[in-house]
């Protein structure tokens, strides 16, 4: 099979996750998978405590120590489970019974589907508080300052953490910036928009992020932790559940992920390479964004967007059409022109498209033109 | 980069694991990187919900039924984070807190290094018996009947379940067989010889092993569970970590690890295509095994095998020299062949060849020649 062949036949694919990666990363790994450079042994065969994968590791590390900028004082893992293992791992080793702060509460912000379930699962460990929920309304909004007329956060000072979801993939829903907790540490499921813009890591406890919408393959998560919040996590936890084993035997205490590690490193290399820095990703994305909701916005009785404008998602961008049909009928359109996985998440219907970092400006705007043609059409 | 030049560079890797691959498989996953046939994206890049996933998880399981003879009652699993995990997983959904059969022991067979952790784990859910334990020889053989001598395994007829490793990949140690429990269910840790032979699944209650040594790459880990033996497992269990929630949504709760699984279906319909069944491979295996053997059989005080013969694996074969000198010398020869991690692990020195289903006769046959000149220069 030629290159040139297989890229052709490739189509502008909108999933929320997994999800598009940059072709520069998928020919870099096609062209050593049967060897790594130097190494005899393809990047599936090698020891993961290997000289070849150490340096692996240790450059994927780098790159988000760089891109994020990563305070020392801050540990970088790759683990495996998802996100599903995070949602009960942050309540086990802070506020379980187990956990660094036991006999504490937890706040947890509902704005999305992933909210709710990492609350569910810290429930199992210790009583939790909901400082926020807008299930009331399918999760379209945020809590004020965000959303002018909503309820602020009822936060407890008290709290061991305050848990959020700074990116809804269902709902759409994305927080403009971190909220105030007034000093309580935040502990951030970043799944879907890890990368997607610089953050101050100072403000945050812990960020987990699976890594298949925006930094790589599925099968591995990327974990940042303040190593001194989970330092007195009793070691009786399940010892890959600990936080402090992976920070004590830098995420090699058992066999990684090697291979989703290699593509996270390809993944940041690719923007380092492309971008330089996450300033300039950002710039992109709204860009990007951009494009689809002005033609949301221009036509809002046809394009009908799910989350409220002030917390719209740069990564997902949900919208109904007035009628089953129109939507049927523009996602069977989409798809013959090479435009794939657009359809909502059942929870919300109508059509989503995911722009994370590595769908190309032209593949967004093909989006748009059809977006454009097909409301046109109806006219 | 030309396939050719690739698979010119190729060593003879002797890898514990993560470990060698069939070059076919490879090559596949090499042509579709970019785009699997008729799905327009790479695999990486698809939802672990897509009709192409669904199709690529069903045939892994299917190959794996049809390879093993897996009953109905039995559910095939791919899981995240290792037989770690597993450790603890088997004991809390069986025997801990929130286990099916809370308030009973289990009985664990300490033959290596990975059967004490796998008990350490266990020990932080509820209390564990110790049914055989060989470190006072650092694991070197197995209980009676498999070892003359020996003593028998001191079972408790009331365990809820008796856990072993199968091969012991760090000594070298493997049962040729079952150890009999009296019907109490078998819990087996089968990461280094999965599927290098057929097993009568009927004797265990449960198997768990992660591929990346005998069936695929490191990020997945297969479970294959009599159902009714976990159905009590309370559902207050981390979702994560629940055999149930697993069983129920066919290991799609949460995001799979998609490209693991896919090359786990590549590496069992290479299974299915070059040897027809496990009792085929079973046979090369015993060829293979006996290539190395046969030259420490005749060189016992130069190749000085490390497990008691009655119970040497077929997979590790564990060997030191008369001295460390020798011991480098052998090691740095082998390597200027192109025959690579042969270095023993650290808790046992010397060296070991891990030559699992995957690793070429020829590539054995290379080691064996070595072997026989390394030890004929030493005169």
């Amino acid at each position: 099979m030629s290159t040139a062949t297989a890229a052709d036949q490739r189509v502008y694919n909108f999933s929320a996750g997994p999800a598009v990666l940059p072709v520069p990363v998928l020919e870099q790994a096609r062209d050593e998978m049967l060897c790594l450079p130097g190494v005899g042994a393809s990047i599936l065969e090698i020891s993961h405590r290997s000289a070849a994968f150490t340096a692996i590791i240790e450059a994927a590390e780098a790159n988000i120590r760089k891109l994020l900028g990563v305070p020392d004082d801050y540990a970088v893992l790759f683990l495996q489970g998802g996100g599903r293992l995070q949602f009960w791992m942050t309540a086990a080793n802070l506020i379980g019974e187990l956990g660094a702060f036991k006999g504490k509460s937890a706040d947890y912000l509902l704005t999305g589907s992933w909210g709710k379930q990492a609350m569910a699962e810290a429930k199992k460990v210790a009583p939790v508080r909901v400082a926020y929920d807008s299930s009331g309304s399918n999760y379209d909004r945020l809590p004020a300052p965000f959303c002018a007329g909503e309820p602020a956060m009822d936060l407890d000072p008290d709290a061991a953490y305050v848990h959020y979801t700074c990116n809804e993939t269902i709902q759409g829903v994305q927080f403009p910036s971190e909220p105030d907790t007034g000093g309580v540490p935040l502990v951030c499921d970043a799944s879907s928009d890890f990368m997607h813009k610089k953050l101050d890591v100072t403000k945050y406890g812990l960020i987990y992020a699976c890594a298949q919408k925006n930094a790589g393959p599925a099968g591995v998560t990327i974990v940042i932790v303040n190593k001194a919040l989970v330092a007195d996590a009793s070691p009786n936890l399940p010892i890959y559940c600990n936080y402090n084993t992976h920070i004590a035997e830098k995420s090699l205490n058992n066999t990684a992920p090697t291979f989703s590690i290699y593509i996270v490193k390809l993944v940041t290399e690719w923007l380092l390479r492309e971008f330089g820095d996450l300033d300039a990703v950002y710039k992109q994305n709204q860009m990007k964004a951009k494009l689809l909701y002005d033609v949301m916005d221009a036509a809002p009785d046809f394009y009908i967007g799910h989350a409220r404008r002030e917390c719209r998602s740069l990564m997902n961008v949900a919208f109904r059409l007035p009628s089953d049909e129109l939507t049927d009928a523009f996602l069977s359109g989409a798809k013959k022109r090479g435009l794939s996985d657009l359809k909502g998440h059942r929870s919300v219907g109508g059509a989503r498209a995911s722009i994370y970092n590595a769908m190309p400006v032209a593949g967004v705007e093909c989006l748009r033109d059809y977006m454009l043609e097909f409301k046109n059409q109806q006219g």
